[in-house]
């Protein structure tokens, strides 16, 4: 099984303690990887990347396709070539998805790329909203952030599972985005009904992890990661 | 200040939970970075790496030269170009000199090399004993491995700062090794009192973390991380 590689721009922890501010350009994102997930500068909204293209789900529940300026303040995208493919006949709950996915992936040990594209008969997301400095924690961002559900709708899922050993560098599990394929409903997914469709895997072998070294906030804070894993459960679950 | 690239494989958190099949060669470590720490194979004493040599700090307190085959389940390697110099002039304890190196880093949110070249009226380090199958966890075996002091002696710390967020991943804080210059002692450093010297110090922009993934007990196992902060508290500081 040939191995991948995630290059991931900030972390979920700094991102969780309010660091918002934009420091890498889709357009250097996209150098990076085709598939993946991320926030955009000041968090406004769910970044899904698909195929090389970048789109941001935003908390008025538009999908804005980006143009390569835009800045992200934490992303992780991956160049995805399938190693595993699955293929999902009946209508399946997420959790069990989940679970086939579990099954199938190589090591719980490593990340993995996950993508999941078929008829969904229910998808429920958010999108986080845009903020306004001094930032919050994102644990308070996100307790008011708008939900949008969808049935009958094709789609994407795109996302990483997360070795339990990396919580807070990424969200260890499943971290997973959706964007439709007529690109009009998308976001970071809590809930879906999967009535057909593929799944695809690719194990990393390597994480690149690029830190935001020009941006004076995140070198001269003293970041507080306090409750860090209670605050992850409650805002990325 | 030109910052680098910190190339690490496994983790220490794999480590900790008995992970000490070698998994990756010295030939192949040595292309990643220049100087730097780890373990090698079966945890089979302290590895040092310095000006692209790498050496072996065993518990039977004799070091050895690697010639490139050895393999090592756990190391962190950088290529290092001093960024920020300091000068000690004067007898100085390692908290002091741990101080001093905190207060002239770039930021605590990121990952440092550090080298401290001098004279040392004293340094005290330890070396892992090499280990049976089945492997017990790192604390265990940490827990009868023999220590070494010197005193007036030179030589050179080499080691990482490591971000709180990526405790497990490595060991937050400072994680330096010791090589005297005449390479007959060294470790993992304990405790030292500085007479004169430099301290030179890098700023890491990117960490490439490499997994074993061609190895079965990695990718199969389950990995028990229970008590991993208590653990690295106990076996690596």
């Amino acid at each position: 099984m040939a191995a991948g590689k995630l290059y991931q721009h900030g972390t979920l922890g700094g991102l969780m303690a309010g660091l918002f501010e934009g420091t890498l350009s889709i357009h250097e994102l996209l150098k990076k990887g085709d598939q993946g997930i991320g926030t955009v500068d000041s968090l406004d909204g769910e970044l899904i990347v698909l195929d090389g293209a970048a789109f941001q789900a935003k908390g008025d529940g538009t999908i804005t396709a980006l143009k390569g300026e835009e800045k992200v303040p934490y992303a992780a995208v991956a160049s995805f070539e399938p190693a595993f493919q699955l293929t999902i006949k009946e209508k399946t709950a997420a959790d069990a998805v989940k679970q086939q996915i579990q099954e199938n992936m190589s090591s719980t040990n490593v990340f993995q790329t996950v993508k999941v594209t078929g008829t969904f008969s229910y998808v429920r997301v958010r999108a986080v909203e845009k903020q306004e400095k001094p930032y919050p924690r994102l644990v308070e961002a996100a307790r008011t952030q708008p939900e949008f559900e969808a049935e009958k709708i094709k789609g994407t899922i795109i996302g990483f599972y997360t070795p339990e050993l990396f919580q807070g560098v990424a969200a260890a599990g499943f971290h997973l985005h959706f964007l439709s394929d007529d690109q009009q409903f998308g976001g970071h997914l809590l809930d879906f009904t999967l009535d057909e469709g593929q799944v695809s895997l690719q194990m990393i072998e390597t994480v690149e992890q690029h830190f935001p070294v020009s941006n004076a906030t995140f070198m001269g804070n003293d970041i507080d990661y306090a409750n860090l894993q209670e605050e992850i459960d409650e805002a990325e679950k």
